[in-house]
């Protein structure tokens, strides 16, 4: 075992009673189980904190590690890594779960599907004890791949494909239907789309929940491109809904950075946002606060995400029965940049 | 040994004789080193692909290596990391050195100087073979923590203090005195700056070449303000400047992520960037050429900068002599958010 050694002496029936609960909410708590009063879990983790507590899977998961590590690989251009404002939390979320108990992240980034499976084949060869599968994609060869490896694993939201996967899942749709809602109820009725990659699931979701949202308000079906997550396509897929014979008068985008791309493209033929244009992202980046107008957005929890996910990854390691998790969904953050259509 | 078998069949000669160069010039290729023009070093890098060649520093290195693993500790808050530009492609530079020869980046975010002396220590324990040191500080505890923990490691630029650690050096103030000129040129007098923490290295020398530059053009010293590379930061320095009784004409920023939101500050008041204020970033970052206007600012190629880390610690571990790479210097890039003051 590498890292810290942990200390087994405090039991979770001392956590209970410095808490003031029982051992069955405590272990609710611990292993992020709903059913817990957020006052009530914060009460259980500071008893944990101030006993030095290590739940049992997480001693039990490293006391049945092999190596202390886990592993994340990104398939994606570093190009639209760049940007990405849900890695970097994402990933703080995980540490802060698994460097307390001394276990470290392993991270690989490829650039094809030959690479993907390769690394995944390296570091289920006794370089980590699981992996956390990110970025699902339709017909996702990974779910098959990890179960022939026999690697544990933690998806983030479940595959298309079956899968005896975990999944910690946060559902984007509440938070893009609020949006819509939104834009319906100031009077838009041209209310167009600029998504992701459509293999990617979270994409897809997100282009269905826009157009099953405009039917069910009795829209006529809008029109959408496929973009690509980065700065330059937001802005040309942007140009394109601009140039048609009707143009939108509001743009639902699959991401903050081409939302904030698309706002440009929009004030360099003069329109005004939210005047002529309104706008609406996705991610709640960091900058989306500081703009001019300031970005209304749908804001999803990356760090909560991490952290979940690290949990949900020591349970199963510990040999604890992990069902998927729920987390809060996407909320709708109302800011400057929507308004009536001109 | 972890990941793929190096086959030591072709050697330095093959390469040469398939490249049309001497030996020495291979080596100096591979090494790293100056002297080999960039066309003839693409083409000992072809005949290295052709030949299925490993240098012989990363057979040694990989047969030398206890882990196969190299360390990245990043000490900074999330919200520091979400929108940095650097990191991402940074980290795709040195897989693309690494992954080939089978080895794999173990990342550790920390908090603070605690708990990075006990990522350092732990990564020491076994995990790593060898570390790259990035953010240098004043003062930074690091060069000699890794000395006493026998850990090899790789700096980005040289630090303060006496450090036996090599470095990959790539001077950011050719950029930041150019985009100065430019400013100058165009008639400024009064330009400010907004800093990074003046705890980081980088940080304090865009500040002080700022400084200088301005000194040396024989204008009066300039307001600044250190500020933390976040959006809200950049937004609030770029307020304190404008509110001053006479507030500068143009404004060169340490980031990218600082100038976006500092120009959304100046169109909230009514400025046009650059009709009122020209505004200068630090990064170009992928937002960066898709705002209106572009943004003007200075780039620094992180993905060369990690590759030339990769290929430096390959060496190391290798058993090579590493003397200091350096880099080419950091670029000035014109585009829209400069022009000749009111």
């Amino acid at each position: 075992m590498k890292g810290r050694r942990v200390s087994a002496k405090p039991t979770i029936s001392d956590v209970a009673a410095r808490a003031g609960v029982s051992k069955g909410l405590v272990s609710l708590a611990l292993n992020d189980k709903p059913g817990v009063a957020s006052a009530t879990r914060l009460r259980i983790l500071q008893a944990v904190e101030d006993l030095g507590f290590r739940a049992s899977h997480a001693a039990r998961a490293l006391s049945s590690s092999k190596t202390g590590t886990l592993g994340l690989v990104l398939a994606r251009r570093p190009e639209m890594l760049r940007a990405d404002p849900f890695f970097p939390p994402f990933i703080a979320g995980l540490e802060q779960v698994i460097a307390p108990i001394g276990m470290a992240l392993m991270l690989r980034f490829v650039s094809d599907v030959r690479e993907e499976k390769q690394a995944y084949t390296e570091l289920a060869n006794g370089r980590v004890d699981g992996v956390f599968v990110t970025d699902l994609r339709q017909a996702d060869p990974r779910p098959s791949l990890l179960a022939e490896l026999r690697l544990p694993a933690v998806s983030l939201n479940r595959p298309s494909e079956d899968s005896r996967i975990p999944a910690v899942c946060l559902d984007d749709l509440p938070g893009v239907r609020t949006a819509l809602d939104h834009l319906i109820a100031l009077g838009h009725r041209r209310i167009a789309h600029v998504g992701g990659p459509q293999e990617y699931l979270h994409a897809d979701r997100r282009r269905s929940a826009w157009a099953e949202t405009l039917s069910a308000a009795g829209l006529p079906p809008g029109s959408w491109v496929e973009s690509d997550f980065t700065a330059a396509g937001g802005a040309r897929a942007t140009a394109e809904l601009l140039d048609a014979p009707h143009p939108p008068t509001a743009i639902l985008y699959a991401s903050d950075l081409m939302a904030v791309s698309g706002m440009a493209e929009a004030h360099r033929r003069g329109l005004s946002v939210p005047g002529d244009l309104s706008i609406v992202g996705f991610d709640d980046a960091e900058l989306s606060a500081h703009l001019h107008p300031p970005l209304t957005t749908v804001r999803t929890d990356a760090f909560a995400w991490g952290q979940a996910s690290a949990s949900a990854m020591v349970a199963l390691l510990g040999g604890g029965v992990v069902t998927d998790v729920q987390l809060p969904s996407a909320s709708f953050i109302l800011r400057g940049s929507t308004a009536p259509p001109p």
